[in-house]
Parts: C-alpha cells; sequence; structure tokens
C-alpha cells in the first residue's frame, strides 16, 4: 500500500488524537505528562506553532508529525518534529516516509538542519529509522528519562544538516 | 557586597524586564525572537511554568533566572534553568550565584539533574562558568546558533547530576 503525506484537515482531528493519544498514555516514548486529557493532548499537537501534517493509505490516517523551529531567533533555522505512527500500522515504513516528507518540506521552507531534543535510547525503532535517515546522535543525556518499565534510561539529542 | 537570591515578586517585574529585554535584543545568547515587544518578553520570562527569582545586592536587582521542568512525564526529573545578569553586574559573581542557588532548590525540588539546551558556544563566560559548578558538555549541536556577529556557531547540551 501507498503512503501518501499532506497536512492535516479539521476533519483528521479525532482521527489523529486517537492515534496521538495513546502513545503519550503509554510514556515510552515522549516525555510528556502521561494523564493528559484529550483536550491537553490537542492542545500539545495542534498548537499554533505546530505544522501538523498526517500520513495516510487508501483513506485510512496512519500517523501523523508535526514540524516546528525547534528555537527562535539565532536558532530558528534548525527544525524540530514529533512523530507516531498508529498502532496497528508500525512496521510498515509509515515513519520513514514522514521524516522523509519532513526533511523535504522543512528544507523548502529554508530550515538548514533538523533536531529531535529527546530521543529515548530504548526506542530502538526510532533511534534506528533516524540513523538510517541521516540523523546522528549529537548528544547522551544521561539517565533523562524515566521509563515506566525501565527506569531512568539515556536519551539521545539525534541532528542532522539538511542542505 | 553581598548577593542574595529571593523568588521574584511583583514590584520586581519592570525592573526584571529592564534585565532581560536588552539580553534578548542583543541576541547573542538566547536563542528568542530579537524583535520580541516587552509583553513578548514578559510572557516569556514569566510563563507560569517559570518559577522566576531575582538576586538583588544592597536592594538593587542584578540578574534573574528562571527554573522549570525541562521536559514532562518521564523527563519531569530533569531541570531547566535561563540566567540573565545586569550588563552593569557582569563578572561580580552574581551568575555562579544565581546557579548555585538554582541547583540548591531544584534539588529541594526532588530534580535528579540540570540540562541546559542550548549554550551557544561563544558565550565563553556562561561555558567556563557552568563547567566550574559541575556541567559537562554532552552534545554538540553543530552550527545550531546563528550569532549577529559571528554568523553560525554550534552550540552546546550540558547537564549535571543533581544527586
Amino acid at each position: 500500500m501507498m503512503t501518501t503525506i499532506r497536512p492535516v484537515t479539521n476533519a483528521d482531528h479525532q482521527a489523529v488524537l486517537d492515534i496521538v493519544a495513546p502513545v503519550f498514555a503509554a510514556g515510552e516514548t515522549y516525555a510528556l505528562d502521561r494523564d493528559m486529557s484529550l483536550q491537553q493532548v490537542a492542545d500539545f499537537w495542534f498548537m499554533p506553532r505546530h505544522q501538523v501534517f498526517v500520513a495516510t493509505e487508501a483513506d485510512r490516517l496512519t500517523g501523523s508529525f508535526y514540524l516546528m523551529a525547534n528555537q527562535g531567533g539565532g536558532g530558528a533555522h534548525v527544525a524540530n518534529c514529533g512523530f507516531v505512527t498508529a498502532a496497528d500500522s508500525q512496521g510498515k515504513g509509515v515513519a520513514r516516509a514522514m521524516c522523509e516528507y519532513a526533511m523535504k518540506e522543512a528544507t523548502r521552507q529554508g530550515f538548514r538542519a533538523m533536531q529531535f531534543n529527546h530521543v529515548v535510547s530504548t526506542n530502538d525503532r526510532a533511534v534506528r529509522l533516524w540513523k538510517s535517515l541521516g540523523f546522528e546522535i549529537v548528544g547522551t543525556l544521561p539517565q533523562a528519562f524515566n521509563h515506566p518499565r525501565l527506569g531512568f534510561v539515556d536519551s539521545y539529542v539525534m541532528f542532522r544538516k539538511l542542505l
């Protein structure tokens, strides 16, 4: 099946929340409060400075990501993203397709690099995927993440140039 | 002269802005928009999740800093701070006193570590000071900061355990 990426529309909001909320609640990959209400999840994912996109496969939503400037001022040329793949669409290249689209779109918008601030080191699938897409681990945050099953584990700062 | 640190009060707000706004406008150390209005500076510095403190010397304000959780959820045990010293109080140990207070206060509140996400590598004074206070450079963000005079320069992620 083909993955298509496009900007989110209002009609997608509930389907996006259905994908994102369980990932935040699981608390294994995002450093966000696990007990956020659906409204808080929506306020975060759709915050004004997030440009939100969705991945679809035959009109079904399979993932979503946001693109934003990681910092303001002198740091505004570095993009940041957050990606979530639907539980039943793991392992099908959805995250790869989203990240490839994100890098292209960020480049088009003039960003010169992309940075992920907090990749949980035990999230092997993500670490491997970002590496395969040209990201490097440029920093290790010692025991910066309290994993619900594994306890305190390192997190990585991952970075790649876009130009 | 003795530096005293205490939580900010409403009566301090204008004096704090007088110290912070020129540093943001200079754009050499904070990755924040340089053309923020005073109201935007206030909205940032006094945002609800910032605990704001001030440094004083003989009742004159010499600096201010905020303390916050750097992330939510599994990352909420790592503190983050931002420090600004008044232009005419540089080199007098004000930033050192503020950071020592911040580490003590963060520890008291249960934080286990402190992280600075974006220390501009050309900010020698800050890098040296944080190192002398036990922070290590755990990551280097290549050319992540566009310095108004020096162009693209690296930024550092600095980190230290508090326990």
